[in-house]
């Protein structure tokens, strides 16, 4: 049986985890499944995430400028430090690269540099190999964060809202004129949405500022889509959830692009993809408290729907009438 | 001008690590250069590793079964865990993976679980993608040691002796068999020889052993060969050293393979590769002690040669005329 036989990625996902995953125990807080591992060390947790992106499937070198493949390569994994309430620390770098130009590669690791001291992560090692295929990136990433403040995804509880930070559907849309228009024409026709899919910025203050109010039940970050992201939040809690398509949060760019060429906004939003904004559930009651340590760091914060017992996610559409959350986002 | 251009693989990773590397302070007490990363976390040194191992450049499937892929590529990093003084603790799989048979993933993971499990090392996350491209594969291993045990490249003293654990050159030996006879050819000529490279055992033990002694001045793995790794551990220590070609432990099927293939057993196990044994250096006064806390473990050591205060690696041919050292391993 091959891999697309059992049902593809996630299914074989799904069998590793259960069949090769460790027990959680004295020595490792939290294992596969959530968006980083957490490791007790000394009084801190030492949070361990890894991302491994592959060219032709990840990302293609004709759609991103080498700068930001670098940038993005971190970003995501700093995104996933964020979605446990930690800092980052260190960065590990493995790369495989063909014989390309040095000053791509230059291009590459400035990007990364950038990145990390903007983060305060110490670039601490890593694998430099060559590669006969593509370009192959793998990025390790360490945090830290204090066990009172660590965040997990199945913390939600019915009756909690359900919260996000920025705006969705942008990088979705991005990605889209990146594809029909190339980079440069991408970017000529609308490069704030292009920048949102190229140069995600990992929502690391917003996500240390709501998990300090003590308040946060549940936390991720949203990298796949929501339509993706808020089943798996809602199956690691054990609850169901109800999204209202006319709270999603939309970006005055977002809403234009979609006027103009007829697509439904909403729709981008939820299905989306590569947003990086954080996805946040706290007891209605807590909303206020955690919503404003949100905004006090610049970045908006709202609610989009609700937790709920039963173990399925509603949207209610703008029209009014439920239905089922509109179709995950794919990789190129 | 490209990678190639710039002097290939070993110039990008000096200029990489020159310019993009951290330097060491507090948080950090070892980075790029040695065999793995040296973090300070609570009374013990956090040690982080990481490989990257891509098809038809690290590995062909053809020439190494599932089970002992997933084997090799942990195996790799927990010997770079043993070279720091250390033990491994967690374990995290990034793959990607073409449309291959589930069997065949589980064979890897199967390997990946059992030396796992005999280094008490916990399989803790890691990334799961499609490739479009071939199999690769990133471990990234993490483990402890305690400061006073963590012995780095660079503290070889001019006077030292040189020791080697094990044998060395099987590992190439093996590698030249399985490319000219395929996996099942090379496996019935000499399955031993076949086995040290594809199924390595890392030194944990006998390194701890080592270093428990308190007299170990500098240690590494000899991962690419002893002609290129002993280069790097004088340039590290600031010394030169002097190898005797007679010295060299040499098992019984490579001084067997080489009487009857007519090759050189010296210069097969100098430049080698792919060893996974043990390079340490001690006082002349001190090899008794160390030896034999290695030799307890059931493995043995000898002195292979000497550290010099002038900065040139000599090699001591079997007719006792000095020369440089065999040419290094090179990746096929």
């Amino acid at each position: 049986m091959k891999i697309s036989e059992l049902g593809g990625e996630n299914a074989l996902i799904e069998l590793l985890g259960r069949q090769y995953g460790s027990r959680e125990d004295e020595n490792l807080a939290l294992g596969i499944g959530d968006d980083a591992a957490l490791i007790r060390s000394g009084e801190r947790f030492l949070i361990v995430t890894t991302d491994l992106l592959i060219e032709n499937t990840h990302f293609r070198v004709d759609l991103i400028e080498p700068y930001l493949l670098g940038w993005k390569s971190v970003a995501v994994n700093i995104s996933d430090i964020a979605a446990m309430g930690g800092t980052p620390t260190h960065t590990f770098i493995s790369i495989g690269l063909p014989d390309i130009e040095v000053a791509m590669v230059e291009g590459i690791y400035g990007g990364i540099r950038d990145i990390c001291s903007i983060f305060a992560s110490r670039i601490s090692g890593g694998d430099t190999v060559g590669s006969g295929g593509g370009i192959v990136i793998n990025i390790t990433q360490l945090g830290t964060v204090e066990p009172s403040l660590a965040t997990k995804r199945s913390g939600a509880r019915p009756g909690d809202v359900v919260i996000t930070t920025g705006t969705l559907g942008d990088s979705r849309t991005g990605l889209d004129l990146l594809l029909e228009h190339g980079l440069d024409g991408a970017r000529s026709i609308n490069n704030s949405m292009v920048d949102r899919h190229l140069k995600p910025y990992p929502r690391v203050e917003q996500a240390r500022a709501a998990v300090a109010t003590g308040k946060v039940s549940a936390m991720m970050d949203i990298s796949d889509g929501l339509a993706t992201d808020l089943p798996r939040l809602c199956k690691a809690s054990g609850t169901g959830a109800i999204i209202y398509a006319d709270r999603l949060p939309i970006s005055e760019d977002l809403a234009g692009y979609a006027a103009e060429s007829g697509s439904d906004a909403h729709r981008l939003a939820a299905s989306g993809g590569e947003d990086y904004e954080l996805l946040i559930t706290c007891a209605n009651t807590d909303f206020e408290e955690v919503s404003a340590a949100i905004r006090n760091t610049g970045v908006s914060a709202c609610i989009i729907g609700e937790i709920t017992s039963r173990t399925e996610i509603g949207y209610v559409n703008p029209g009014g009438k439920v239905e089922s959350l509109p179709a995950a986002w794919q990789h190129f």
